[in-house]
């Protein structure tokens, strides 16, 4: 086999066989294909697509690249969720407790952010103790003891799709619904999950803009699901503005208490009960999705699944009391309101200006080695559809500067007014099984 | 300016400015831009093609990655003649002393070979003594007292091309009409000519199989030459078949002293002087081309062409009684005929298969070092329409060695044989200024 008459075919719209793929993905990976070879084939694969087999053959391929986690010492169905991306994404800070309090077992495995705001850890580690430096031993006994736990992304997981990336990157070729559906897929699967529940984001803010592109890539990573045995879900929902009011590390703790004390954001308790529901069905919790979200609701009102918070914190040794006290959390030494220059109505909040204005202030990283600020961050106080007159704040600006100039500038472009009244986007548009 | 965004630019579809080609090849050309990048650009570009002004740009941005001949010194207009390839296409050989024998400037820069039969260098030292071994004056001075003149290709010409093309040989994008175009405009464009006649073959044997690919690349040679400043014209003709009856270094060149006779085979004849037209009126030594095709006719028949041929061969060492007494040329030990295995017509002739055949005995280097045998190769008994019956000869091979069993499979899978009569194909499908 020669990578070059594999690039032909595909150039010319043929389709790969498995061997094929497994031919071109091990060749990258073992450096026996170079990069130019690759790098055309993939604008290839741009111009003339795969088939949801060939998606599931990739998707293999950069699985058995490198480590796969084996989660089957932990009882359950284990299922993960992942969001394609988004500013003040808090539901994973929610649903983590949230669905583990129904019995649903959340293994974790996650990273740092880049860009925008902190991941996961990052924001855990607003916590004051909070670690996720434990043995895979002790996770593994931690999510069958407690049902949730978190750890840090310590093996080689599909390093062919880190490279592949890479050099997608550069090449402009990231922009492929077969790459970027079987470079998340390949993650979820090597990181050991039964089941997948996605969270893909549609709208200004999000990677895909067009609600069409949104669907197509929803699709591609259903079918790769599917086809490879995983019980896997898609949501779509909106990122015509950011979830929730807050963008920042404690502040988004802080908000994730409050969700699951039943105080939340309509928008960020609303998503999390529609994947918390996906989530407990593909676990085998609950037979409907509507009797999946009842018992999500009950979990909150009840209090359990606050107390389930408080175990989990406690367990990876955070101070649990952060819960009842939230401002223990890190506070910004200033609190700057940004004022609106017209009257009108809020028509749209572009929600990745607003992680850079938060980044901006230190709450996410430029580079790899940038040092994160956990305590700054945004508060929206306007959202789509509210009224809004000239002088009135649209946002807090949570700072540990007194100059947040650039951060203001970012806030005030990212702000559509307009002269009449706008009804507020559909939370979730599709969901995709 | 950063090369991923030219590549993106491309890929959805627009065009290049000057500066940005620029950018591209003066970037590769210095290895500040990589492989992988380029590779990718140059799939973008097989699925987006380019404007006519951006083939225009891109080849002379090839043009001055290197040297540059200056012609200059050599009095009146520099026609140069292109071959899009072929198998037995002595054109070259018969159009330098016919049309320099009507005061057309011939200062041909040539190379050696590679695969099917030698280069216009290999054949030219099929005559005893025959040198391209002189230095650039005594070139200029030969072109001005002989108007013919042959050099070895020493410069470093286009090498942005040759390094574009080793990459698009590996990454399944060779094939594509602006790419094609500008690579072979650039090295003639380096190469000095201020005028340029192609012959650009359609056919089974040719590189481009489809007469309408052919017009296309023939078209798109035409607007860069004439976008350039350079007065272009292109022949499309046919390679159905191979021209002439001879394949071989030697064989050629007797074929080529029989056609200065006006002995030559039909259509070598009149494609010679359909080319050697459209170089006297480029060159401005004729007003139309029916006037310069009776010119050419007329030296052919006076012998002034035969005259110019013996003079050009002795000017560069060579031994001039070769015309004369063509035996004095290399000759092979055995002549062996392949025999039609069956009745019919001959519907077909493979070109690049008979190539191959002739490489196979020696004609034609396998790899770059290979050393050529001049005297051996294939005479065509054949042509398309000719009928032929089993047990009658289909070629003559002339070899060195008694074993010809793999060129004579070649030559049988070449002949395709009809039980219908054909009609022979046109020779000049069409001509593009």
């Amino acid at each position: 086999m020669r990578m070059v008459d594999l690039i032909e075919k595909k150039r010319n719209g043929g389709s790969h066989t498995k061997e094929e793929i497994d031919f071109i993905i091990n060749g990258y990976t073992d450096d026996s294909i170079p990069d130019y070879q690759i790098s055309a084939w993939a604008m290839a694969v741009f111009f003339q697509d795969m088939t949801h087999e060939e998606r599931a053959f990739l998707t293999e391929a950069m699985v058995n690249s490198g480590d796969v986690i084996d989660l089957s010492a932990i009882d359950g169905v284990k299922v993960d969720k992942h969001s394609t991306g988004g500013v003040g994404d808090t539901t994973t800070l929610v649903l983590a407790p949230l669905v583990a309090s129904i019995g649903v077992p959340v293994a974790k495995m996650s990273g740092r952010g880049l860009g925008h705001t902190g991941g996961t850890i990052d924001k855990l580690e607003a916590i004051p103790g909070f670690s996720v430096e434990i043995s895979n031993d002790q996770f593994i006994d931690l999510v069958n003891k407690n049902k949730a736990a978190v750890i840090g992304q310590t093996q080689n997981l599909t390093p062919a799709d880190k490279k592949l990336y890479g050099l997608r990157d550069v090449t402009a070729t990231v922009n492929s619904i077969p790459l970027i559906a079987s470079s998340i897929m390949s993650k979820k699967i090597a990181s050991g999950a039964d089941g997948i529940v996605l969270d893909v984001k549609t709208g200004a803010g999000a990677f895909m803009k067009e609600l069409s592109d949104s669907k197509e890539l929803a699709e591609a990573m259903v079918k790769i699901g599917n086809n490879l045995g995983r019980k896997t879900s898609a949501v779509i929902s909106d990122m015509s503005q950011p979830l929730g009011f807050m963008v920042g590390n404690a502040l988004e703790v802080k908000e994730a208490i409050d969700t699951l004390k039943g105080q939340g954001p309509d928008d960020l308790t609303d998503l999390c009960l529609t994947l918390g529901s996906h989530m407990a069905v593909l676990a085998k919790k609950a037979d409907t999705l509507d009797g999946a979200r009842e018992m999500l609701q009950e979990a909150i009102a009840s209090g359990k699944a606050l107390e389930q918070f408080k175990v989990f914190i406690e367990s990876q040794n955070g101070d649990p009391s952060v819960v009842d006290n939230p401002d223990k959390l890190p506070q910004a030494e200033f609190k700057v309101d940004v004022l609106s220059e017209e009257d009108g109505y809020v028509a749209g909040i572009v929600a990745d200006q607003i992680g850079t204005a938060a980044m901006l202030l230190g709450a996410g990283r430029a580079t790899k080695t940038s040092e994160i600020d956990l305590a700054v961050g945004i508060e929206l106080r306007k959202k789509i559809g509210d009224p809004v007159k000239k002088g009135e704040p649209l946002v807090t600006v949570y700072s540990n500067s007194e100059d947040i100039e650039a951060s203001k500038q970012k806030v005030l472009s990212s702000y559509k007014i307009s002269s009449t009244e706008l009804e507020s986007p559909p939370l979730v548009y599709d969901v995709i099984t």
